[in-house]
């Protein structure tokens, strides 16, 4: 994800990093103005196909001093490459409804939201097994909810430039509005009616999972908006999983059960 | 995990944050030498809690200047506490085997080994999820995997204490032995020979899991002593997981498919 615009400049961003770069390119070269590279890294193999992928798009591209680099990037590791890009397009939540209701039949929407998770190893990580997942959009509260920086992007490998983000000033409200539209929200609690994330079979059903934060879970007032909630079984004494991990296993808990409906309803071949 | 004992005392060993510092009190005591709480921090309710259950046990407590902690975990964010302790002890591959050899009839190990991974913050991850998962050991390679310090300590949770961690100088030997106990080893590679993860079947089997790093997976010495390569079903486009998550989702696919394994066989209630 790319920074919001800074103050001083509301019509840039910055994507760094090899993989973010290389997403950006393949993706969503219009966006890009400029590709800057380290003077110390221009013989570097990878970054150099980066540059030349850049030119044969007619993207300039210049040599810059590390400091540069390094200031533009606000001291994080950018690997010798950083593009200036235009910001990058979030939907609102007008944006995702229009979305959901032009979904063709047979599509059924995966849906995430993040509550108040906001280390931005564990944004990144999440935005990746979305990406992996083919998550149709990932709700986020516009505060509160993982700084949508430039590192953000980086953690996430650049898979932030693959996925619809959604931008919500509330989120309660948010999964209210979507709930009407048939969305299924499942949370995640240790609560005693949680049955556990495995238990659950219904994934196939237009669903969307919200992650709260590792501290102290769900809000309640998120809670309350949650039609069925779910829990990791685990060994005793430990407390919790990394959120980024527990947010993959039902990610892919979900994504193994589609498939294994597709495959069963499928027409013998 | 603890930090390998400084040069200057190789008998003392820190243990730092609220959560590692909690669990080592709980699960390792006699491990403790002394709990320092920053002055500025005694105040704090759960920082309170952990000073009174030290007391209880006997342990000496005292109040430091926040440099003096600051200085015992080389910058790290020590959230107030931090216990000097004696050094943890580390498994060897023989301490492994035996313990191995004297598994209970009907209990199946489940093993985790980490080839080349050295982000504190994704060990600190797999630690957690492979406690929680209940795994019998962790194999780690000597060099090369996730520095052993107090960081990855304070990554995991404090759960780096709940699980049996073994340090071995050859991973691809000890993966060898092992398997020569009659460990089944799953690697994970995206190869012609690969199949999707949850279509395995076979996890209810004497197991060991290897991640490889996210750069590279596993190196090919370790990858021709699996017995089986698995891969994660993604979308298009998106490279790779993050290793910590991508360890959760198989470890916990192989948790899954034992407690369902376990409901089938127990007779009728």
């Amino acid at each position: 994800m790319d920074s919001n615009p800074p103050a001083s400049n509301p019509h840039q961003s910055v994507v760094f990093g090899k993989n973010p770069v290389q997403v950006l390119l393949e993706h969503h070269p219009k966006r890009v103005l400029k590709v800057l590279v380290s003077q110390r890294a221009t013989a570097h193999r990878r970054i150099k196909a980066l540059v030349d992928q850049a030119k044969g798009l007619g993207i300039a591209t210049a040599e810059a001093p590390v400091h540069k680099l390094e200031t533009l990037v606000e001291g994080q590791n950018h690997q010798g490459i950083v593009a200036l890009t235009r910001p990058r397009d979030l939907w609102s939540l007008a944006d995702l409804t229009a979305y959901l209701d032009r979904l063709p039949a047979g599509k059924v929407p995966l849906l995430l939201a993040l509550d108040n998770i906001t280390d931005v190893h564990n944004v990144g990580a999440i935005i990746r097994s979305a990406a992996a997942c083919g998550v149709d959009a990932i709700v986020l509260p516009k505060m509160g909810s993982g700084g949508l920086s430039p590192v953000v992007s980086k953690t996430s490998a650049g898979t932030d430039m693959l996925v619809n983000l959604v931008v919500v000033p509330n989120l309660a409200n948010a999964m209210k509005v979507l709930k009407d539209q048939g969305i299924w929200w499942l949370g995640t609690s240790l609560g005693p009616t949680s049955q556990p994330y495995d238990a659950y079979r219904d994934y196939h059903y237009p669903t969307g999972i919200v992650m709260g934060s590792e501290d102290k879970g769900l809000r309640p007032v998120i809670e309350k908006h949650c039609d069925v909630l779910l829990h990791i079984p685990m060994a005793v004494d430990v407390e919790s999983l990394n959120v980024s991990v527990a947010c993959g296993i039902i990610l892919f808990e979900a994504s193994r059960q589609r498939r294994q409906l597709a495959q069963t309803v499928q027409p013998a071949q």
